[in-house]
């Protein structure tokens, strides 16, 4: 028969299962964290009418849309977890308490240019917290707590939470009488990372922005105000009175900085940054970005904001709210390519292999049930191979205990257990067996998937 | 501004919260008892070439795939969760352990006519074991115990584990001289339930099959045996020795039914049915359906069985399987519909709701975040609502303890905690109100998601 040749799309990610317990085991602490604030959890569609899909129009993502007909209905797939979190509030609002916390992990769709490190199915890691006409600001100062949390719960240490707030940028911009041209200074500052403060000061001044010197000077000035938070928050003062809606940004700022040790954050994980910005048309209030302290060059991996309206192209109703995404495809491609995936975690699929050596499997069925009646996830090896083959089968798979059941264990009601780290090898009674192996799975299971190597001096 | 009509697409399940947690529920329970038994996780894409998915065809099935072109690339929607393992397997052979034994809960898409219960996107939760050139028949033994551990953890109790051997009916074509017939025959047989014992006769002494009134007679003499497991197996050793395969496929049925017992497997749960014979083109040994005892209507809940050959559109690698699948949306609606989704399972999004009474939140915040340290899934609610209307809100979302700190509380250093169930409040100091907490919840989280009605005498 004539074959075809198995493939993956490129910008797919298809793991080994190694890797793949790695990057469940990510989901699995990003559920547990979301939970644990009180988010729950949702599953939409892949596939939307592109109509309520594209209600906002996408200028670029648009083109990236994978959309197509299916008999008379013009379909697209979900490009981001946002638009389908609009649809679903605005169709289910009568059934929706309100403010609305929900966390989705889910696969989306763009399709890129495929190159290296970038994927055209990715999964995103979403949180939001929708209010009703209303969502009070404290529910902003949460957002750092639950970032801090997740990301030291998977095992990052190195990483800075930078905030920032809209409102101060506008309200700055409106005493300099530059309200008009505030998109563009803000996406211009928005490079000094990359280009440093002389081009940004160059074309702040050059013909398309056309500030004065001066003016190029006062924005410069304000956008380097650092230190402490105390010290950010001291210098934003001085600017207090002259506008209202940068009063109202500062109050909002100053609420997230005033709890954050309350909410258990350290202060060498946060910061506020005025150079933030982030999604210019979307964001109103606090800002989010998150960068990893020894791979700046990594960008944002967790990233969110305040919003005015989720939900404006469904429904009438005002429905602010405040939220965070980590593209978490491309956070694993990374930190994977940086050396930050745990190479000690155990990835093994059984945490117990059983090799029967007897044409009876009888004595080798029991054992595995009450292994597993006692939580072990258990493997009955019963191919008819050489014990070496079984062994590199062992190793393979990389399983912590192999159990060994010849006529001789059976007959004295015992097996041998075989520890594969140490090689060492015992013979103990079934519920002996059970509690060496939990014993030795509460130490193995003990790693986190990322291994923060800048944290060695921990 | 015009607005856009929010819906979902037909034929695509989208739940309410409650509902959500609920199937999530069933999820986690289906990957726990996978793991148990030593499946490793796999993810694989949503999308793939058309040219890689449709390999083997499709007839029917190619009918109803989502199929598109995005810029040069032919791309289609999987459409099971098999062909991406054949495909994986075939891939990624040199780097897998065999025998492979793997789980996948992802969806799949088939355009189906939409009516009610019929799904367009639904979960599939597969697991195979997939051999390298040869399979031992005792991996067939293991899935009843597999079956029958996931649907009581899920909390299902009267259902029952049919089993079959294609090589049993092959074989006993084969002694009628009736092998060109065999499928057509097994097809009819197949309707025994639907259409009764009369009709199938009438069909298989009718024009199109044409077997003689006794060849009829003895066939449904065959597929009539029936009683307790042993006398199944006996009655079949009547037939032993007329046939190579038959034998073949008589010895690995003895083994399924041999090593029950020792699997865990009680006997109520369990049937040898000669009636069953499943995807007649796939399937080569061992087949398992699985019926709910009090809806024989609903068809198999979980069906699968022993294939020979799982890759071969991709690889000349002869590699032998056993698998099942559970259509887990269409499950799930169907519970729904005859009443067996526990309503009173924890829904709840969080396990406590905190409202602080005072302007400044600091006490309220080291309550959340003492909560959360523990495990305990904390919510702060700090609109500006009146107090019924917080408890309103925490009504709504089912919440199970709420914690009022007002100034008193907080001069007190205590808080009052509301038992939502039993209305009774109490003041307590921070680590009581934690104690008091947990222990509340390993009562209130012992559900599980289906509550069988039929097991009410248990």
């Amino acid at each position: 028969m004539s074959k075809v040749q198995p493939r993956t799309l490129s910008g797919f990610m298809e793991l080994l299962p190694a890797r793949q317990i790695q990057f469940d085991t990510m989901v699995e602490i990003l559920r547990e964290s979301f939970s644990l604030y009180g988010f729950t959890p949702l599953d939409t569609p892949l596939i939307e009418a592109s109509d309520v899909l594209l209600a906002k129009g996408g200028g670029e993502t648009e083109k990236q849309i994978y959309r197509f007909m299916k008999g008379d209905s013009d379909l697209s797939l979900r490009f981001d977890l946002t638009v389908p979190l609009a649809k679903y509030v605005a169709l289910n609002y009568s059934h929706l308490a309100f403010p609305f916390r929900r966390f989705q992990i889910g696969k989306v769709y763009r399709g890129e240019r495929a190159q290296r490190g970038r994927f055209r199915e990715f999964y995103q890691a979403d949180i939001d917290i929708i209010g009703d006409g209303k969502l009070d600001s404290s529910n902003d100062a949460e957002i750092p707590a639950i970032i801090y949390r997740t990301f030291t719960a998977l095992g990052l240490r190195r990483f800075q939470i930078r905030v920032n707030n809209r409102k101060i940028l506008n309200g700055f911009y409106a005493m300099l009488g530059q309200t008009r041209k505030a998109t563009d200074i803000m996406r211009t500052v928005d490079k000094l990372d990359k280009i440093g403060e002389k081009s940004v000061r160059d074309l702040l001044t050059g013909e398309e922005i056309g500030l004065t010197e001066l003016e190029a000077a006062e924005i410069m000035k304000f956008i380097r105000i650092s230190g402490t938070n105390e010290q950010v928050l001291e210098s934003l003062e001085e600017y207090r009175g002259r506008n209202e809606v940068f009063d109202e940004g500062l109050n909002e700022l100053t609420v997230v900085a005033r709890n954050l040790k309350a909410f258990g954050v350290p202060a060498e994980n946060f910061a506020l940054d005025l150079t933030i910005a982030r999604g210019l048309d979307y964001y109103t209030g606090t800002v989010y970005e998150t960068t990893m302290l020894d791979h700046p060059e990594i960008g944002s991996i967790c990233s969110g904001g305040r919003y005015d309206n989720l939900a404006e192209y469904y429904t009438d109703k005002q429905l602010p709210g405040v939220g965070i995404s980590i593209g978490l495809t491309r956070l694993f491609f990374v930190l994977g390519d940086q050396g930050y995936l745990n190479e000690n975690l155990n990835t093994a699929p059984t945490d117990a292999l059983i090799l029967p050596m007897t044409d009876d499997l009888g004595p080798a069925i029991t054992l595995a049930t009450q292994l597993r009646g006692q939580g072990i996830r258990t493997q009955l090896y019963t191919e008819q191979k050489k014990f070496k083959q079984k062994m590199t089968y062992a190793d393979k798979i990389r399983v912590p205990y192999v159990l060994i059941l010849g006529e001789e264990e059976i007959s004295q009601g015992v097996c041998a257990v075989k520890d594969m780290r140490s090689g060492e090898q015992v013979k103990l009674s079934y519920e002996e067996a059970a509690a060496l192996i939990q014993t030795g799975l509460a130490q193995l299971n003990q790693g986190t998937p990322i291994q923060d190597k800048g944290a060695a001096q921990d």
